[in-house]
């Protein structure tokens, strides 16, 4: 039965619920197969993690393994193919506990950076798994630099064969998921070399371990590197190299090729590729960031419904803790945002998609743009939730900090993202030349990308707003959001050209500035996520509640964004000391508005008991009898410890007496 | 041999090292002891923490009882005794990776809440661990509010005992330490019944489990609640009392005793244990927030002049991650954190001495404003702490990812922090309380506690500094945030006077305030560590450097406060957007300065190897050397995975072919 806290909760949404999953799935037919999906998933016990939170790192990845293995089973069985419309709900259902993804990074990387021959050669047996790949690109010593791979590749023109090497251990490659212990071949990038000349980074085929019995092949030294903070069930790798032989035929040549004589030769367009890594970045946020969030959100909120704590009126009941306005000033915000965030992903998405049809028509025209999208949403989208799922944690108290409140395990899941798939502070210095690029042009007159033609327009202004509601207009905050977006560029571009100006070096300059460039590439992206939240409220439709909820939700969303950054709207006098009090007298009302749907709003992300796996999060918000359920389970209660005969009993023993 | 890159750092100190060690310690003399604890610890293998990151939650349970027992036999060897002044540094040489914390929270509970005759018959089996305590308060459905308690204990005057009970299951004690596997006592917190009437909370020791063979006592259910993010070696436990009986001696008794005939008498004042209870906020800054903080740094700043990723400039060496400002901004406004709460907590625990003295003398005048800095210096430091340590861990990649950082656990450790101890947000509110009445007396023209006389001083000023350099003076930031944390307080006691005065319900207007009331709490204790951290640096003695650098990182401090706050310094033009941009020219310049003291800046903190524990963070710099040392000895390297035989040979076999 459910709690009756959580049940008075739903009873009186504003809105129709299983309207708006429909939405979210992007039509009522895909949240069908979805849920089709999921259930075949999680009826099948070989994908339980009923005990996930009690495993060590080998049966972590045992498991994942075994799950990898049954999967493809039960696709055959399902019928389900990697083209279908089931195949894209597969790693949600499964969340994400499963081995063999890099597997697919080896696959990929083969098609796209390999010959025709070379992809016959190897997609068929690797697709039939009678080999596992990895993909071996980090060293120890470096990371999102490329350029500054240590890993060599000697051509050796008697044998016709590539002689890999590990020169130093800050060379070894370091990370690499399915290589610690899964995988068979791996792709290596290493400097190479042909004649004594470094021709720079490239993509290599190298077996490391027996087809037969798995032992590592010979010049190869391979392992696990140990404890992370989550991700146990993956075998991050490490992988060294002496004087490993591989033939020719092993380097992937779809843009270059070393010829029998050495001669080097380079051919075709790479854009398309460095393209297909960009939109990795894009396709990762919805499955390993925005999911996380809204399953932290989902559980922070029902749990705030239930537990009670403290009087807000004396005499009555203990208040439930999201009618404290403290609460809902921690977690509303993070519901906008994993709202916010699915909406511009669903864009990038989409942008994404026309921009692959234009690079096929060999139309690359937007190709650095999309490039500045997916670096600086992929560093704030990552950066965003995961503040928000500590947010979410934190404001479950000490339940929250149990592992069974599934919270922890979101936590640092999702703190990953921020380093994976380039670092964070570089991906918004990318960004951020891009938009001083921009800015330059601009003001020259230039033409500009459409998301940019913003910063042309910088010129002294202030916020008409009046009253508190009109705080509450699109308008109004989106034009702030778009002032200080541009004010901020405007202003970092200028101290960058008095720098060049006054004699400092231009590397120097921009170092120099960098602290700032960041900032003004969070204020761009921060602008257009709020503007796209603006645009899908309009475009939804007005029925069952849904528009209304969402506009109160974009409201909020950028609401919080102005009051959790007062002064960069109130730096130049945009926003005066008046109007900031506005924005907060708005921004707290709304807090009391969505609470009355709080609950409804996390229950439309659709989430199964079984995929929240949260103590905390059940549907039925029977938290405490299951917080007490789970932790019988725990193997710190299977058994009486060694500890007592060892050391309890001794000590309690050796003057025992009566009390 | 120390790294090159690590080494150089060290000789260009613009101070001594050592000096500023003896400085923290508070003296030479205390570093020499200090030093000799660690020693003598670390030198002790039982001690060691080699393995720890490899370790499940059963192995770091027996592993802390197996250090807390072999401590006592230390603590003779060695002539250390509690009163001693080897003691205090025991906690942190062996990095609180030690069982029966608890029980030394039962042993003063007893002392402080217990009678004389209850004190001789409890207190001397307890030190000689004839017993093992532990401290039952917290239940699953009731934290902080500690009113809401449901265990029962109603007295039966036939038998002259209380029957205790857990009437629901939100009622079961849960979270206290030591209780799930170790404890044979503890003392239970229930709301007392006598001939029907409840008399509220009060203590209870109740024995739990056999002194012989450890089985439960009749009538209780006990056990470990799990998996947590961090804590794996305490086994804090859960309990459930059914109709279990203690004779009427066991309500400790100091202040309230129920007589033979069912009477309830009360007496004495309970100030003085009031008191006790809130300097544990205090005294638990420096081993458990500080401290883990410090070592972050330590870790995090080390391992950023040995990283190099990408080039400054082209054509030289890729550059020491350090030399970026964004690196720069990341890590020293941490370490500037690190020594402002060092010398807050120093000055709080002086200010708390003085207060126990003062309290003995039964001179109550100073509690609330000592229970005011204890509510708001627990949040801040611990919040602050946390996310600076989470900053340090992002800052390094994904190597502070690897638990063979230090980080994670360094992290999830200090998490804790913010919920153990009274919730953060409840406890600023009680700040914010204290503030709040105060501000109205300050109004009304009474008298106030010295650390808030400023509140009657708030009137519209504005900053006089024009130019960068002026931003180096502690007067001028200073008086900035004084006049930012008077202005947020009567800025929101107006928004509370308005609300009460157009017929709010009090406690509606104050809920209404709670979010901008927490914020004026932060302003206030963030003023008082910014002019703490001045008047200390103005007491250093001004020769080996020491003075010049803590002059500088105190700067640092305050500037990145009013960066990282610009709005509420903007809010009513006490800074113009002008000044603004002068304390980031400023805030900036200090980066560079500090950087290059960053290592023996953390060098000064003094941490062995050993307590850092960290393949990141030694002081030799060796750092891939040492992660692929510690990644070959984790489990999961040790034999072959089961998973081979069981799912991979299988299908790589199936289908084996020539490759």
């Amino acid at each position: 039965s459910v709690n009756p806290d959580l049940a008075s909760e739903r009873q009186t949404a504003s809105f129709s619920v299983e309207k708006l999953t429909a939405r979210l799935d992007g039509g009522a037919e895909k949240t069908r197969i979805r849920r089709a999906v999921v259930e075949a998933i999680e009826r099948d016990p070989v994908f339980s993690r009923e005990n996930q939170y009690f495993q060590s790192q080998n049966e972590r990845y045992e498991g994942a393994v075994r799950k990898a293995v049954h999967l493809q089973k039960k696709m055959n069985e399902m019928g389900w193919t990697e083209n279908g419309p089931e195949f894209k709900y597969l790693y949600r259902a499964v969340s994400g506990d499963i081995a063999f993804l890099l597997h697919r990074i080896f696959m990929r990387s083969i098609s796209m950076l390999g010959s025709d021959k070379q992809i016959a050669k190897w997609i068929p047996p690797a697709t039939q798994y009678q080999l596992i790949g990895s993909y071996a690109q980090t060293e120890l010593g470096h990371g999102t630099y490329l350029q500054g791979l240590e890993t060599t590749a000697v051509f050796d023109i008697t044998t016709q064969e590539f002689i890999l090497n590990t020169p130093k251990i800050s060379a070894m490659k370091w990370w690499p998921g399915d290589m610690g212990r899964s995988a068979t071949h791996t792709v290596v990038f290493a400097q190479l070399y042909v004649h004594g000349k470094c021709y720079g980074v490239h993509p290599f085929i190298v077996q490391i371990r027996s087809l037969q019995d798995h032992s590592l092949c010979p010049g190869i030294t391979a392992g696990d590197i140990g404890p992370k903070m989550n991700f146990e069930h993956i075998d991050n790798g490490y992988l060294m190299l002496q004087n490993v032989r591989v033939p020719r035929e092993n380097m992937l040549n779809k843009f270059c090729e070393v010829q029998p004589d050495g001669t080097y030769v380079r051919r075709g367009s790479q854009k398309i590729n460095y393209f297909t890594m960009t939109t990795v970045r894009i396709s990762l946020l919805s499955d390993e960031v925005i999911i996380p969030l809204m399953k932290a959100c989902t559980i922070a909120i029902r749990y705030s419904v239930v537990r009670r704590q403290s009087k807000l009126k004396p005499g009555e009941q203990e208040a439930k803790i999201l009618d404290y306005q403290t609460q809902q000033e921690k977690l509303l915000p993070q519901l906008a945002t994993a709202y916010a965030f699915h909406f511009i992903s669903d864009y990038l998405q989409e942008l994404f998609d026309r921009g692959y049809r234009e690079i096929q028509r060999k139309n690359f025209d937007t190709l650095p743009e999309l490039h500045a999208f997916s670096s600086g949403f992929k560093a704030i989208v990552t950066q965003q939730c995961t503040s928000a799922v500590e947010i979410c944690l934190r404001a479950c108290g000490g339940h929250g900090y149990s592992l069974l409140s599934g919270l922890p395990s979101l936590y640092t899941n999702i703190l990953a993202s921020c380093i994976y798939e380039g670092e964070n502070t570089i991906l918004l210095l990318q960004t951020a030349r891009f938009l001083i690029k921009c800015f330059k042009a601009a003001s020259l007159g230039h033409p500009v990308p459409p998301s940019v033609t913003y910063l042309a327009a910088v010129k002294p202004r202030t916020c008409p707003a009046k009253n508190k509601l009109d705080f509450l207009s699109p308008d109004i905050y989106t034009e702030a959001y778009q002032h200080t977006a541009a004010r901020l560029l405007s202003s970092i571009a200028a101290k960058l050209q008095n720098l060049n100006q006054s004699g400092v070096k231009k590397h120097d300059a921009w170092n120099q500035c960098t602290v700032q460039l960041a900032q003004a590439a969070k204020a761009h992206c921060h602008y257009i996520t709020v503007k796209n939240f603006v645009e899908t409220v309009e475009r939804l439709e007005t029925k069952a509640g849904i528009q209304k909820i969402m506009k109160h939700l974009c409201d909020l969303f950028a609401l919080h964004g102005i009051f959790s950054n007062t002064g960069v709207f109130l730096h130049d006098g945009y926003l005066s000391g008046a109007q900031m009090d506005m924005v907060t007298a708005s921004y707290l009302d709304l807090l009391a508005v969505i609470r009355k749907d709080a609950v409804p709003l996390v229950d439309a992300f659709d989430f199964t008991d079984k995929s929240l796996n949260s103590a905390l999060g059940s549907y039925d918000g029977q938290v405490y009898q299951r917080l007490y359920e789970w932790a019988q389970k725990s193997p710190t209660n299977k058994q009486m410890s060694p500890a007592y005969e060892r050391y309890l009993k001794p000590l309690l023993h050796n003057t025992l007496s009566k009390l």
